[in-house]
């Protein structure tokens, strides 16, 4: 989540506003956007949390969370009146998922994918530096079978997320990996930029990803690359990957992982039609 | 959606602000909101259609759009630069379904449900008049088997809805009823308030709600209560219903959604173990 450095990014009121609008109303805006991003992250925070985080005096952070609050984005929680997300933030995610064409196209081929390999199936895009769900499919129902939608990872330590990194622009990759912290997640995380760039080199060459624990201690994924119409990436795949950690990855789940991406591609124009 | 109303609500600085932040910042940040759920609404919008929902001058809604913009709330697609919600509000949801500890204790059961039943199951929560879907579990893993999150339904036209609103305290349903607008979305929807009110009388005395197409057309589905430890209604879960439109319901599937609801009462501390 990006939007908190969003503070530090100079008022640009555009070309057309003529000066019309006082500087502090976007202002306040930022701030109360931003607000919303640190409650996500914090889950629960007080007005002098907030006050600390976003660099406010604490009445101004009073007023952001009390502006959230009357139009229902955050409420006050029972243990000392601190603050969380509500449910305003749902029908905005509906809206946002309901207007990817990739979502509805990949949807019967990562079920296939599933089934076909026993293993639950993933896509996600990248959305400033990190890698969002935009859907999860398990092969058997069961209760924790539910979509992780919106789910954020960062792009670096994730199969799909090398994937989405490889086939960024060059100067793109280049203002990624000048900036980007490489946190270590778990002990296989990738920290050191060198060979990050080696790993992305490789990924764009061979055309899939793999996360051996990188992300999540010991979890294994394949990830593949899923091209729009203009050859573009749009998104990316994954499949988890039960063989032991550590083992030599199993050739026919990144194949059927591969062969699953191009069938997606060629449903939104890109490609010629898979076998 | 009923944040672009909260518009006319008069700017309120709480007690301790002290004057020391300017009203139009809070403004700011509740037209900013409210540009928010409005672009949720709409789908797309250009500057000139969100200038005149909002009632704003032409340059303050293009502010707006590009605070929103900035911030990775919306971004413009291609088709003459209108605006459409971006993935930024992903990552919200995710942290407000995370902390719903209903879905959680629900899960299980809607799961048992669905196979149970071989219906679609789906849990939902009553929030500023509507019904918001936080879960939805199908009984064969199927492309449609995604989850719904966040779809809005309003409360009247709905099983679930009416469910939640049966259990409201007379204060609050008396609110609803003098405030809300029944439009009818089928034929089969309660267009009337005393028709609407009986029907409510009657969904509370017989502890479950029956829709006949009044959502959809010609769909039907079966709903009961979830209560919580302090016995609050939380939650309201159905099950669709496949005997045909207008037949008698199925005796069988309503126990099971009521008994079902009352297990997952149970788990979250209310009334006796079902058996």
């Amino acid at each position: 989540m990006t939007a908190v450095a969003s503070l530090s990014v100079p008022d640009n009121h555009g070309s057309d506003d003529k000066g019309k609008v006082p500087r502090a109303q976007t202002r306040s805006l930022k701030r109360g956007l931003a607000a919303l991003d640190y409650v996500a992250v914090a889950g629960e925070v007080g007005v002098s949390d907030l006050a600390t985080a976003l660099h406010l005096p604490r009445a101004s952070a009073h007023i952001l969370l009390t502006t959230l609050l009357e139009s229902g984005y955050v409420r006050q929680s029972g243990r000392r009146g601190r603050y969380r997300l509500d449910l305003q933030v749902l029908p905005l995610a509906h809206a946002v998922l309901k207007h990817m064409p990739v979502r509805e196209r990949a949807a019967p081929l990562l079920h296939e994918l599933a089934s076909r390999t026993g293993q639950a199936t993933y896509l996600a895009v990248l959305f400033r530096n990190q890698v969002i769900n935009i859907d999860r499919i398990h092969p058997t129902p069961s209760p924790e079978a539910r979509a992780d939608l919106g789910q954020v990872n960062p792009a670096y330590a994730s199969a799909m997320g090398k994937v989405l990194l490889a086939h960024l622009q060059p100067e793109e990759l280049e203002e990624y990996l000048a900036t980007i912290v490489l946190a270590p997640l778990t002990e296989q995380t990738i920290t050191s930029v060198d060979t990050l760039r080696r790993e992305l080199e490789e990924v764009g060459r061979r055309g899939y990803a793999l996360s051996d624990g990188e992300l999540r201690p010991r979890v294994r994924s394949v990830s593949a690359p899923v091209f729009s119409y203009d050859g573009n990436t749009v998104a990316a795949i994954c499949a988890l990957h039960s063989t032991p950690f550590g083992s030599p990855p199993d050739q026919t789940l990144i194949q059927a992982v591969i062969d699953t991406a191009s069938h997606i591609s060629y449903t939104l124009g890109y490609g010629a039609k898979p076998e």
